[in-house]
C-alpha cells in the first residue's frame, strides 16, 4: 500500500521568501514547483530543483495564471490561444531548469484559480490538456479528485493523478467544503494525519456531516506556509509510514535517466 | 560557398505589433525568437516558431536582461545566479514552445544590452556560457565576430558563430562603430548587399576610414522592424544568392529529428 | 448644442508604437491616457500629456486591470481592497505626470474589461467608485450610456458622464450589440459621422433592428487604433462642426489652474 | 537637540510579507514607503500609509529602478527620459494613496541601487532632482551625507536631508565602508545606539580605522527587516531619547491639511 505526498514549493520570488522548501523536501515525495507565473523566480526555482534532486523528492511543473501580484488566486479569462502557450511556456522553462538540476519534471498541477477553474470549465481544462499533450504527452496531471477534469484529461490521453487535501474537509458528495463556510479548514495534526490515513487505507474521509464519503485519491497535498503547516505535514506522513503506508511519487523516481 | 542570415523575430507582445515575422521568414535561415523577458508573449512566440517551422527557418533563443519597458536594452548588472537562471529559464520556455511547434532550438543568441556586455565582460559572458552548457551542451552560440567572446566559449567546449551587422559601419580593428558617431548605420540596400557580398566571398569589409578590414563571420544579422529593412534584408539575400551564395543556417535544419 | 469626443490614448509600450496620439489630440476634447497597467510607460504617457496639454485636450485616467498582456481585456476577480487601491494608484501616478506636464486629471474612464464589468457589476462598482471618491471627489466618472454604474456613481456623489461608441450598433433596448454578433462593429466613416451627429442633435440613434432608440450621452468614444480609424474620427467631428454642433470636453479647459 | 529616524517600509509583495511595519512604525519619525517598483502592491502600500498615518509618522516615497526580481539593488543605464518619468509616476502614485489615507508624501528617497548610483552618478542625478522639481518642488530630498548628490540638489532648490545609516561603519573620509569589506555591518545594538547618540549629540562617529569623522546628517536610518533589526532600531531610539534628543522628522507633521 502506498501513496504520494505533494506539495507548493519555489515560491519565494526574488528578496521575498515563503515556505520552507529545506523542510518540506524531508516530507514530501512531489514537488510542486512554481514556474514564474504566480510565484518564483528562476534562481529560487533552480535552487528549489536542486534540492528536490538532492532529496530524491520528484518534480511536477505548477502552472498558474500569469499573476504575481495576486498569487494566481484571482479568476482570468484567458483566451484559449494564450492559456495554451502560457502552460507551455511555463513547462518548458521548468524542464530547462530541471535538466540543469539533474533532475526531470513528470508532472502538471495548475494552481489556484487555475486549478480550480478547470476542474470545472471544460473549455481552459482543454487548453491545459491541450498544452501538455503538445509539449509532452508523457507528463501526468495533478488533479482535484472527484472533478470532471479527470475524465476529461483521461480521454485525451493522459495520466491523470487524483489528489485530496489533507487540511481540507468534504461535503458527503466528495466535493471540498467551500473556503467561505465555516469548518472548510482543519486544524489538528493528529485528526488530519488520522484522516488521511483512513484515506490511505480505506479510501475514505468522514465527511463534514459525519457521513463516510468514498474519494479515490493517489496523492496527498500538504502545505508548508507556517511551521504549523509543516508540522501537519510531517504528523501525516509520520502516521502514514507508522502503519505501512509507503510514501512515494506516483511517477517513479527523480533520476533524469528514467522514465515514469 | 554559403552563408547564414539571422535576424530578431517573435518581438511582438500582447496588442503590441512589432515587425514582419511573415516577410523575414521568407528571407532568413535563422530566426533569433524572443524569450518574453525583452519582448514576445508565449502565444506570439509559439506563432512564430509555427511559421518558422513551416517555411524551414531554424530557431534560436534570444536572451535577454529581464526588461520589457527598455526592450533588453539597459544595461543591467544582473548577479551570476541569476543571470544564469534567467538564461536556462528563456532556453527551457523557447524548447517547450519549439517543441509544441515540432521544431528545436539549435542556437542561443543574447540580445541587446546582453549581447554587448558579454562580448567583453568575462564575469557575464561565462554565466551565459555555463547556462548554455548546463542546460544543453548540444546549442551554439551566436556572438560578435571578433569579440572575446568566441574565444571564452569555445574554450568552455560550445559550438560557436560569428557574426557580422549588415547595416553597420565597421572601425579598422574589426569593432563597430559606436552607434554614437555619424555614419554608424549604414542605410543604402545596395550598398548594404554589395558589402555582405564581399564580406561572404572575401572575407572582409571597407572599414569607415576606407581601408580593408578582415572579419570572419558565419552569419549576417539583418533587421525586419521597418518596411525599409525588410527590403533591405531582402536585397542582401538576392545579391548572396545571384552570385552563387548559399543562404543557410549553420545548424543543419529545422527538423526536430535531426541533429545539426 | 455641444458634445465631447474621446479617445485612448498613451497606449504605447517602451519600443511598442500603438495609435497616433498626435493626430487624434487634434480630434478629439478628451484623451482617456493609459496608466500603465494595461499600457503605457512612464516617458510615454508623459509625452502624451504634455501634447495633450499643448493642444488644451483634457485628460482622464484610463484605468485598468493589472495586465499589460491581456491588454487590460481579460476579465479578473480582483478583490475590493486590490482593485480600489489599484484605481488609486493608477489614478495618482497619472495625476503626477500631468502635473509635470502643466496639466491636470479631470476624469476617470474605465478600460477594457474593467469598464465592461462594472457597467453591471455593482461590487467592482463601488470599489472603482469609492477609489474615485478617496482620492478626488472631483473626477468626473466616463461610463456606458444607460448603464447602472451611472445611477451608483451619482447616488454616491460623483460628476457622471454618459458615453456612446462611435462604431457600434445598438440594441433596441439602448445596450451595446456584442462583438460577436455580426454587424456589432460599423465600418463606414460617413454613417458612422452622420449617427453621431443626430445623437448629439436629437439623443437617438437608428438600432440594428432598424427601431429608434433613446441614448442620452454626453461624450462620443473614437478610436485611433488604424488609420482608418483616425479617418473615421476625423469625419465624426468635421460632420458634428459642420452642423454646428461644438465639439468641447464635459470638463472645461486643460488648464492646471482652473477647476471644471 | 533632535533628529529624525526613518526606515524603509510597505515593502511586502502580495502573499509575499516583508518586514514588521507596525513594530517600526512606534519607532521610527518617517517611513520611506516603496512605491511599486522595486516592491509594494497597491494595497499593500495603502495599508502601510494608514498605520503611518494612525501614528503620526511622516511619509516618504521610496523611489526606485523598475526591478521586483532584483528589488531594486542592481544598477541599471535607464536614460534620462525614462528616469524622470519613472521617479514622477511613482512619488504621484504614492500621494494618490496617500490623500486616500489622509497624509502627505513629504520627502522622496532613492532605494537601492538608484541610491548608490545618484550619490556620485550626476546625469542620473539631475534626472532624479528635476523630477521631483517637475511634480512638487516642496518635497525634500533625502540622500547620503557626505555625497556630491547633496550640493547638487541644494543648487537646484530642492530641501536636502543627510543621513547616515546606524549599522554600517565608516571610512575616515565620512564615507561608508564597502559591504565587501570585514566590518562594513555593525551587529550590536548596543554598540550602534552608542554610536549614533555620539553621532546626533556632536555629529561625529568613531572611523573603522578608529578615528574620529564628522558627519553631518539630520536622520539616521534603521532597518526592520528581522526580528533583531528591530530590537537595534528600538534601542537607537530609546538611547536617544534616555539622553533628551528628541526623535521627530525634518519635515515637519503626518497631518494633510499643513506644511513641513
Amino acid at each position: 500500500m502506498n501513496i504520494d505526498l505533494n506539495s507548493d514549493l519555489g515560491e519565494s520570488l526574488g528578496a521575498w521568501r515563503m515556505g520552507d522548501d529545506d523542510a518540506m523536501l524531508d516530507i514530501v515525495s512531489s514537488a510542486n514547483v512554481a514556474c514564474g507565473f504566480h510565484a518564483g523566480d528562476p534562481a529560487g526555482i533552480l535552487q528549489t530543483l536542486r534540492r528536490a534532486k538532492a532529496k530524491g523528492v520528484v518534480v511536477g511543473a505548477h502552472v498558474s495564471y500569469p499573476d504575481l501580484v495576486g498569487f494566481g488566486r484571482r479568476a482570468m479569462d484567458v483566451a484559449s490561444a494564450d492559456l495554451r502557450a502560457d502552460v507551455i511556456y511555463q513547462i518548458g522553462a521548468l524542464k530547462g531548469l530541471a535538466a540543469a538540476a539533474g533532475t526531470v519534471v513528470r508532472y502538471v498541477k495548475p494552481h489556484g484559480a487555475l486549478y480550480n477553474t478547470i476542474a470545472h470549465d471544460e473549455r481552459q481544462a482543454n487548453d491545459v490538456i491541450a498544452a501538455i499533450r503538445e509539449i509532452d504527452a508523457g507528463l501526468s496531471l495533478v488533479a482535484l479528485a472527484g472533478s470532471p477534469l479527470l475524465g476529461w484529461a483521461r480521454a485525451q490521453g493522459l495520466r491523470v493523478v487524483a489528489e485530496a487535501f489533507a487540511d481540507r474537509a468534504y461535503m458527503p458528495d466528495g466535493s471540498l467544503v467551500s473556503r467561505r463556510q465555516a469548518g472548510a479548514v482543519l486544524h489538528d495534526p493528529q485528526e488530519v494525519a488520522e484522516r488521511m490515513l483512513r484515506l490511505a487505507k480505506e479510501g475514505v474521509v468522514t465527511a463534514i456531516d459525519g457521513s463516510t464519503v468514498r474519494i479515490q485519491a493517489d496523492s496527498i497535498c500538504v502545505h508548508g506556509d507556517s511551521p504549523g503547516a509543516v508540522e501537519m505535514a510531517r504528523q501525516v506522513r509520520l502516521l502514514l509510514e507508522g502503519a505501512g503506508v509507503v510514501v512515494r511519487s506516483f511517477a517513479g523516481t527523480a533520476d533524469a535517466d528514467q522514465g515514469a
